[in-house]
């Protein structure tokens, strides 16, 4: 017997999802965290807990070495992580991407088009002709362009520069820096603060008719607009847009591109793989190498 | 007999300059770190071994308890820390400025003019008619507009883009892309470097003429143009560039602004400003409580 598996995981946790090679889903699982960049070990036993809970839920008696496994992780393109999780892990077959190209393959299933992931951080993927490419990512630091977090941290910044009168200042520029005690406070927030608490200013910069919020805003909006662009290199194919600011950017960009709601999720993306994966492969599941690394 | 002690201290060390009551130089010193945001008792052992230094050289005789001093710390606006380190040191009196402040005193003397620090970080400040004002620097992660940290941060950045196709690829993005292992490779060097690594490749990108550099550069310099015209406020104050690039940003900004090398360096600042203080203060040098904070 054979079956497939799809895992989602990051630091947050994990998720499995267990399928028959009909597409039949027998059964789910969650784990804990699985960030592979900070513990490789940790994040092995939680993906083989969650395996074990849809294994279980399945009834059907197989165990992790009936399973064709393919995992979304985030970190999933770091090659040393990635070679020592698959060594570990007792599934058949096992193939590990990043994250980005499960949820990709989640929110577009096998048709050509556009994943915008705009959440605390910001992914692209674009697929054509079932070639899936991702592309922009890269982090808070260096990259996430249009991301809730990367919109906190510009919103802390002007600030800072209009109590130096080097920008207008604005009600909310004021209010943020009442609320952070100056200069000196943001500098304080941000020598101890991550990505996620930077990004829980989003909600206001994007509810709020401030001059300097809505400025952030349009640039972030007129980034996105050409890299979608770039992306669609003059064709028109639907744009998805997820993520806890991807209502907004969708109603931003409603005229530019067609656009249509998330297939599934990453979850579901990984378990399409694995059947995928499974259906190349005519022979014995059991003998095959580990395979690891994004399909580009 | 009271004696003026000038301290400037930060992240690699410490400075001391002793003088007398006419500004004669009786003895130097330095010390090791003087970083009062990780480690107060530590500064505080550090300072008092440069100042020690500077009294020995002096053969004066004189001691701590004689010292009327002024230190330009980094971190010097931080309350707690300041507070702390004025409980610990054992001169007679002690103010603790920011070390910008400092930098711009022994950079513009008691002339009107403006400071443009110009090296990892960067940091600007603005006198008009003794008073000093120190606006910018805010760090690397939401200021130091300019800085060569973020300037090699921003030739990184945009060196990913054009891996993804975001940014026309240049021959010194190729390179850099090369060099650091691709995306993968930059964002792994991003996880770890401090801001002086990601300065060590500003000089390369002030020397290029590659067509990324120079975009890189001249949105730089418009920056800065616009940072010291808010300054000048319609005045045209004479403009000392200091730090790694003040060279290559004086010569950019040489039609805008008069300009003049500066007078001296951040411990020249402090001396002057012990002295100014011992000057303003005719009682009891002993009796003084501790005065903390920058000026503004």
């Amino acid at each position: 017997m054979v079956l497939y598996l799809g895992i989602d995981g990051g630091g947050t946790g994990c998720r499995a999802a267990l399928a028959d090679r009909n597409g039949q889903v027998l059964g789910l699982g969650t784990g804990g965290p699985a960030n592979i960049n900070t513990d490789v070990e940790a994040a092995a036993g939680n993906i083989v807990a969650a395996a074990t809970q849809a294994l279980a839920a399945s009834g059907s008696g197989a165990g992790p070495a009936d399973l064709v496994a393919v995992l979304g992780l985030a970190g999933g393109t770091m090659r040393a992580a990635t070679d020592r999780l698959a060594a570990i892990l007792p599934f058949a077959r096992i193939r590990i991407v990043n994250d980005g190209i499960t949820a990709a393959r989640g929110a577009l299933g096998s048709d050509d088009g556009i994943l915008a992931a705009m959440g605390t951080g910001s992914v692209f993927a674009v697929q054509r002709g079932g070639e899936l490419r991702q592309v922009g990512g890269r982090g808070f630091l260096m990259g996430d362009e249009g991301s809730g977090a990367v919109l906190g941290r510009s919103l802390l910044s002007q600030a800072m520069r209009a109590a130096d009168g080097f920008h207008p200042m604005s009600p909310l520029l004021a209010v943020i820096l009442e609320e952070f005690g100056g200069t000196e406070g943001i500098i304080g927030f941000g020598n101890t603060a991550r990505p996620a608490d930077f990004a829980r200013l989003a909600p206001r910069i994007v509810a709020s008719d401030d001059p300097a919020a809505r400025a952030i805003l349009d640039a972030a909006v007129a980034g996105l607009r050409a890299a979608i662009a770039t992306l669609q290199d003059g064709d028109s194919l639907p744009v998805v847009f997820t993520g806890g600011l991807g209502p907004h950017y969708a109603a931003r960009l409603a005229g530019d591109w067609p656009q249509r709601p998330a297939r599934g999720s990453s979850v579901d993306g990984a378990l399409a793989m694995a059947m995928e994966t499974g259906a190349l492969e005519s022979g014995s599941p059991e003998t095959g190498a580990p395979e690891t690394g994004a399909p580009e």
